[in-house]
């Protein structure tokens, strides 16, 4: 038996895949590569139980085939759909990337699940499915749900598939809506672009807006764990949870602290205005993770000490690269 | 100026075309009649002030080709956003029935909004959206939503990136879900079902589920005069809108002794088992429209009214064809 992960090459798949590895399961992994990296499989790459493959879930026909025939290898128990557009402004200013990466490769992944006969799904869906509704506490029963950026538009059709499958060829389906997660490998992000700019500009680091807008992160390492102990211990027929850190989150100014402190000491720090860092960012949101703590499971760091070991591990990546 | 239907050719396009001709407005009008018919045009076909052009929506360039020539003849300051699959069992059978007609339909119309520069959308979305929340009230603002078939996973998405549009090129949107819609010209639906069925046996009428399944319902003249108050009165820049009478419905077996007693009566009926016609179907809900009311409108038939009305006119319309 294997599981078989979406976008296995991108930050969190690479994660993922090496974590169920290490606990001895037989690992199918696919990405286009068109975000992912094989440089983020460079750990795992020559496992003897993980195969990777360079194949676009957007392509139904290929994406039929393929899994079908690692399907016949090594049978399939279960699908964790990772892959998707991870950058939101490029999405905002092309609808198309979000409607392809985000949504279709769902979409063709549950064309594909119903044809093999495979009925677990878990996904990574997104705290961007709620839209703004300002400081209002979100629990996973928040409603209205009208998204401001077409990922989240395209988290929340995702979602819909999903759900409307379980009526029919689906046996269990998994939702994560994911916060804001930090960590390594990382390929973009608030930490991942002010190292980049002191490293370019070790004297000074320009910040987009002001620096008051407020968000909560979560670890990679923590947000694996939450993936594994809900699939492990949600008995709900369709389980979705909200997965953060029980804390209020920290501010843009913080991390642009942090990572002076670690990369440049002494840079000066120069805000812009406004609370929103680009058209469809969502300014500031509270995420109730009570249904998770209610389940069991709590973060090994809150939002303030996952951004300073990402920091770290961020700043340590980048001299690496 | 005009305004722009698309589906105008359905059954609920049809009759806000005339309402909109009726007051003095020109029309544009696509239809790609897969399931809609001219049929449904024929008292407006030749009004001066309307336009009809045979176009596939989810084709984008001969979209885009025909909504520009038709914006350039005369300015069109709206677009009023209906066409979908309606046929909700074909959208569980294959998914890319809902996929194509009822979300890209949805995500096309929206590019060419942005290509052409209209600002103002007014869309059909659906109590589908919500899901099966028991017998629990559904407000605008309930979540989680979780539909149950793939028309109200699309009919989600499509407000998911309507919603994200008005962060970008679009400047208004209403989005008005429907309830169940009954009236003429019919070409479905329980109504339309056990008239056919009576018409061809008039001795007895078959009932899928054991008759119990309760439902609103709101007749097409009541819907056309909520959307246009809806229009004319929110000032929302995303107004969102349940459309129902605010009564607790009528169960089908109300509806199956309406038609029985209108087409055939003495026929005797007869039940089957559970509280769900088919797969995908919510067996019941309850729809709040205080928001509606608070804004100042009330239907002119509450469910039952509207079912005898209805069921007159289908059984009339029927007798015609």
């Amino acid at each position: 038996m294997s599981i078989f992960v979406t976008g296995v090459a991108g930050f969190v798949g690479a994660n993922l895949a090496a974590r169920l590895l290490a606990r001895g399961e037989h690992v199918v992994g696919f990405d286009n590569l068109s975000r992912g990296s094989l440089k983020n499989l460079a750990k795992i790459r020559l496992h003897p139980s993980f195969v990777f493959e360079n194949i676009d879930l957007t392509d139904l026909e290929s994406y039929r085939q393929a899994l079908s025939d690692a399907h016949a290898s090594r049978s399939i128990r279960e699908v964790w759909h990772l892959a998707a557009n991870s950058d939101i402004p490029a999405g905002i200013a092309d609808a198309n990337v979000d409607l392809r990466d985000t949504f279709m490769t769902t979409y063709n992944t549950l064309e594909v699940m119903k044809d093999l006969k495979i009925g677990t799904i878990a996904f990574s869906s997104s705290s961007a499915i709620y839209g703004d509704h300002g400081d209002r506490l979100l629990s996973e029963d928040t409603g209205p749900l009208l998204p401001i950026s077409n990922y989240g538009a395209m988290k929340l059709a995702s979602e819909g598939v999903i759900s409307a499958a379980l009526e029919s060829h689906l046996e269990r389906a998994y939702l994560f809506r994911f916060p804001n997660v930090i960590g390594v490998p990382a390929t973009h992000g608030a930490i991942y672009d002010f190292v980049s700019k002191l490293r370019a500009a070790p004297g000074r680091l320009d910040v987009l807006g002001d620096g008051s807008q407020r968000k909560s992160y979560l670890h990679v390492d923590d947000l694996v764990n939450a993936m594994l102990f809900i699939r492990a211990n949600a008995r709900d027929k369709l389980a979705y949870f909200n997965i953060a850190a029980a804390d209020e989150g920290v501010t843009v100014r913080f991390i642009a602290e942090q990572v002076v402190d670690t990369v440049s000491p002494g840079a000066s720090i120069h805000y812009g205005r406004g609370n929103k860092g680009w058209v469809g960012d969502v300014p500031q949101f509270a995420y109730s993770v009570a249904k998770l703590e209610a389940l069991g499971w709590r973060p090994r760091l809150d939002s303030a000490e996952a951004v300073r070991t990402a920091v770290k591990q961020i700043a340590a990546q980048m001299v690496e690269e």
